[in-house]
C-alpha cells in the first residue's frame, strides 16, 4: 500500500495542527518528523517535545527519522512523547542490533536510514528485524537539493533482498520526492513516500497531498 | 526596565501564534526560545527553523538561548532566521570571547549564560562586551526543578560588578521563575525574567503573564 | 580443539583467584577478560591492572576483549600486564589493519570482534592477519539478553571464507552461551566459547566447566 | 575525625577480600574505589561490577571517585552496586551543580574532586551542597608521581572557606600521601586521607595501616 | 597515463620552491599534499597556508589528501588556498556523497581514500562520482612503514569494477611505492603513482623521479 | 629583556630559509610556531614536520604554541623535532599541571596561554611551573582581527601577581602587536612580543624587524 508521509518539517510551524489537518485532508497518513541534533547533521530541528505537542492534534501513526549522533539516549523520550515509529541511521549506530531492539522495546516500530553514500549491503544483519527501510535521496540536513537517482536501485536492491529473505519490511524514501520523480520511485518499489515541500503550500496543502498520492497511486497499478 | 521574556518550550507548538499572540497581549515582551541540541543538555527542543516560524507571527524580539555544545556553527543560521538575541553557554565556549563577537557581528545582541554551579568571575572579561547576562536558577534541559536560591546572590553580584565595571549589560533569569519567586530575583537586581510553566496554560496564559509582570514591576518598586 | 574462555565478568571479584583456579580444574583452558570503557559500552568493567592482578594466578592464557573506543592506546599496557590475546571491535577501528599490526608487534594474538549488527564482510580485509575472529551474539555491554541465532549464520559464513582463502584463523563466540545453545554454536564452526554467567556458581563452578565442555565437544564429535 | 581511606588500587586484586580485611584490621574506615574510564585519564581501572563485588566483603563506606568523562551516565549503576560516597571531577562537569544533586538523589554523599592544576575557587558555587572535597596532591590517573606540596595551599584554603561559610564538608586528600606527608596534609586541615601503596603491601598492610593513622592522628593532636 | 605524484611530505620544508622544482624537473606532474590533523591520525603536518605558499611557486595540480576527521570544515578554505583535487578517507565520511559533492560544487576534483583494512565495496555507491580513488598501501600517518601487497588486489578490483561499471575514476597509490614495488602497482592497474621519500633526496630529487617514472612507465607498457 | 619572536605562520612558507634569515637579521631572537589542528581552532597550519625542518636553518629558540585539543599527544614529538619552549592552551587542558610537568620532561620550556575570554586567575595554581604566559591579544585561528585592548590589563595583572608571588614566568603577547600596539604591550609588561605580518613582507622583513623592536625598547626605556 502506497502511503504519504508528510514532512511537518516544510510546514508552518506557527499553525501546525492546522497545517497537519490541511496534509491528513489531502490523504496523508503518516506524520513524519525530521528529527536533527545539530551534530550529525548542520542543523537543529526539533525532538521529543515537538513529538508531544503533535500527538493531541492527530491520530496518525508519528514517524520520526532520528539525524541524531546518540539515538540510543532518545528512545524512551520519543516513546514517551507518543512516537509510534523510529527509524535510526546506520552512520552513527555502533551496536545498530541493539539500538533496534532497544526501539521496539518501547512499543515502536524500528526503522534504519541510509544516506546516499552508504551502501544497502551494511544492513544485512539487520534486514529481518525491521520494519522498514528509509533510503535517502538527498544528504540529510542539507537543504535545496535534487532527488539522487542512486536511491532508485537502491530501492530497487532492496525490494529483491527483501523477497529473497522471505521478509516483510517497508520502503521508505525521502528527499526530493515530488511529482516529477515520485513515479519512479514507485516503480522501483518505495511504498512510503516522504514529502515536504511538494506538499505544503499555502492554501494548497489538501490539494497537492491529493495529486502526489494520485500520481504515486497510478504508478503503483502500472507497476502491476 | 522589568521584562518578560516568555518561553515557548512551555506553550503547545501546535498553535504556536496563538499562544505567542496571548502572552503578548498579557504583556511579554520578549520571546524567549530554549534551544537544546541533546548534546550540552539531554533534551532536543528546536533550532533555526522554529525561529524563522516565530519571525512572522510577532514584532516582538527573539531572544534565543543556545544550550548547544557549538554555538559557533548556528550563528549565521539563527541570524537568517531572525534572532534578535543571542546567549551562549560559558561552560561550552573554549572562544568566549570570539563567539560573542560573532554574535555581534551578525546584527544580533549577545548574552552568556551561567549554569548553577558556574561562578560568576569567570565571565569577568567578557562582561564588557555582552548585552545580557543570564543567570540560570535551575540546571538547564532537565525537567521538574525547582528555584535555587543561590541564583539571588548571583544575581546581586552581577549587578554590583556592573556597577563597579561602570557597564550596562542587563541581568535575566531563568528557571523556576513564578508568582512566589520573581519577587526576590526581581529585588536582587534582575530585569528580564524568564517564565513558561508560570505563563502558559490553556486560556489563562494572558492573565498569567499580567499577574506575573504584576508581582515583578511590585517588587521592582518596593526595591528603590 | 573446542575450548573454553571463562569470562571473569561473572565471577566473584572478591576472591578472583579461587574462581579462576575452579573454572581451571573444570577444564578452562583461556581466561577471557571483558574490558568496558564506559563510552564504546555503557559499563565500566576493568583493565589492564586487573590483567596483571591475574597474571601471577595462572598460567592459561589472558584472552582480553577491547570494548573501548581507542583501543591503540592501550595496547602497551595490556601488553605490559601480562595479556596473550588482544581483540579489538571493528566499529570503532578507523584504522583497524593498523590496530591488528600494533597488537602483533607487542607480542600478543590479535583478534577482531563483530557485533550483531555488523556484517562479517567488513573484515575481508583484515581476515589474513587475524588470529582469531570475535563473533558477538548478543550486544556487547548490555546485561541480560539471549543468544542471538544471527551468529550461527555469520560463524558459518566465516567457517567458509577460513577455507575458501586458506587461512587458519580461530572462531570464538560470545554472549548467551550455555548448555543449551553451545551445541549449535560448536556446529556452525566457533572452536572459542566464551562462557560466564553458565560456568561461574558458587561452589559449581568445576562442574559447570566440564559439563559444558562435555557438550561442545559432544557437538564437535557429531559434526565430524 | 581523621579516617584512612585505603584504596584498593593498590592491593591484589586476586585477592580481594583478603586485601580489604586486612587494611580494615589495621584502622581504615573507608574503601576507596578509584574508577578510570581511560578518556578522562589514561588508564581503565574498574567501575560498577567491582563496587558490587565489594559490597558484601565489608561493612565499610565505599567511597568511588569517578575519573571519567561523563560520570552523569553512571551514577545509577554505582548507587545500585552499594557505593555510599560518589565524587566527581570538576574539570568534566559542565552542569557540576546537576551531578552533584543527582549524585544525592541516588542516596549518596556527592564529593567533587579538582586537579592540582584546578584552582580552588571553580568550586564556590558548589561548596554547600557537598559532603566533601577532594584535593588531588599528584595528578590523577599517571603512575609515579610524588605528592605535590601546592596540595597543602589549597587544603588550609578550603578550610578556610569551609570556617567562613559556616559549612561542614570534609576536605580529602589523594596522591602520594604516606608517613613522610600524612602529617603536613592534616595539618593543613585534611580529615580523609586516602592511601594505596603506603597501606598494601604483602603480609605488612594491616601494620602500614596502624601506622599511618597513628601518625596522621599525632599531627591532627599536635595541631589542636 | 602514469603520473608520479611526488608528496612534499618528504621534502625539506626550509627549501620547499627547490624542491618542487627539482621534482617536477624530473618528471613529476602532481604534487601532492598530505593533509593531517592530529586527530585522525596521530601527527599534524600542514594545510590551507601550505597550499597556498605552493601555488605560486608551480602551475602543476595540487592534490590534496585530507587525513582529517572533519574534511567538510576545510574543503572552502582548500579551494580558496588553490588546491585543485581534494581526497577524503572512507573512514570519516557520514556523508560521503556530500563530502564528494561538496569538493565539486568548490571546483575541485574529487577522490575518495580507502585505509588498508578497508574495503572496496564500501565506495560502491560513489565511485560514479570521485575522480579518483587513492588506495593506501601503508597505514596513513604513522612512519617506517613497508608497502602492503594487499593494496595491489584492492587495485586490480578497482579496474574490474571501473570496467563492469562503464567509469573512468583514476587509481592511485600511496605508501611505500618505490622502485621495487612501483612495477607492480602500476601493472595492478594503479596510475596515479604517489611517492615521497623514494623521490627527495638531497641532490638526486630529480634524478629519482626520471628513474621512477621509467620504471613505472615500462611496467606500464608490458602489461599492455 | 624585550625579545621579537617572529611567526613563520605569517612568512613565504615556499622559501621558508630565507624567510627565518631575514628575521634574525633584524633582530628577531625567537623562532615562533603557531601549530592548529583544526579541532581547537578552524585552521590547520602545521606540526613536528614544520619543527624538524626548521630546526637546522636556525640557531634560534623554537616556540611553538600548541592551538589543538590534545596537547599531551605531541609532546613527545615536538621535543624529538627540536622545539625549545611549548606552550599549551588553559581551555583545553583538564590535567594542565600534568601537560605542564610533561614538557618540562621532555627538556622544553613550559608556557600557558589563554585567550582573550579567559580570566587570568585560572592560572594561578600554575604560575609558579611556567617559563613563560601567553597573553593571547586576538582569538587564535581566526584571520583578521585587530589587538584587543584587554590584553593590557592582563599583562599588568600578570606582571603585578609575578611580583607578589616572587616569580619570574616570562610574559608573552600574540595578536595585533604592531607599530601601533607594541609601546603599550610593553609598558603594560610584556617582554617577548610574537609579531607576524607586522614583520614579513618581501624585501622588509628585516627592516620593519629592526622598526618594530626599536618601537618596543623605546617604550621599555620610558617605563623604566
Amino acid at each position: 500500500m502506497i502511503e504519504l508521509a508528510f514532512s511537518i518539517l516544510a510546514s508552518d510551524f506557527a499553525h501546525l495542527a492546522d497545517e497537519v489537518a490541511a496534509a491528513e485532508r489531502g490523504g496523508g497518513t503518516i506524520v513524519h518528523v525530521d528529527v536533527m541534533d545539530g551534530h550529525f547533521v548542520p542543523n537543529i530541528t526539533f525532538g521529543p517535545p515537538m513529538v508531544k505537542a503533535l500527538r493531541p492534534v492527530t491520530k496518525l501513526p508519528l514517524d520520526c527519522h532520528l539525524m541524531v549522533e546518540n539515538p540510543d539516549a532518545f528512545i524512551p523520550a520519543f516513546a514517551e512523547a507518543g512516537a509510534d515509529m523510529l527509524s535510526v541511521q546506520q552512520e552513527v549506530c555502533r551496536h545498530l542490533h541493539r539500538t533496534l531492539q532497544l526501539i521496539e522495546q518501547h512499543g515502536m516500530l524500528p526503522g534504519v536510514v541510509i544516506n546516499p553514500g552508504t551502501p544497502v549491503d551494511t544492513l544485512i544483519e539487520v534486514l529481518p528485524m525491521v520494519h522498514y527501510v528509509l533510503v535517502m535521496s538527498v544528504n540529510p540536513g542539507f537543504g535545496g537539493q535534487k532527488f539522487l537517482p542512486l536511491a532508485l536501485e537502491k530501492i530497487a536492491y532492496l525490494a529483491e533482498l527483501r523477497e529473497e529473505m522471505g521478509l516483510n519490511f517497508r520502503i521508505e524514501v525521502d528527499g526530493g520526492v515530488a511529482h516529477d520523480t515520485v513515479g519512479s520511485v514507485v516503480e522501483a518499489g518505495a511504498d512510503m513516500l516522504v514529502a515536504g515541500s511538494a506538499i505544503f503550500s499555502p492554501g494548497r496543502t489538501e490539494q497537492n497531498a491529493q495529486e502526489f498520492l494520485k500520481t504515486a497511486r497510478a504508478a503503483a497499478s502500472d507497476e502491476k
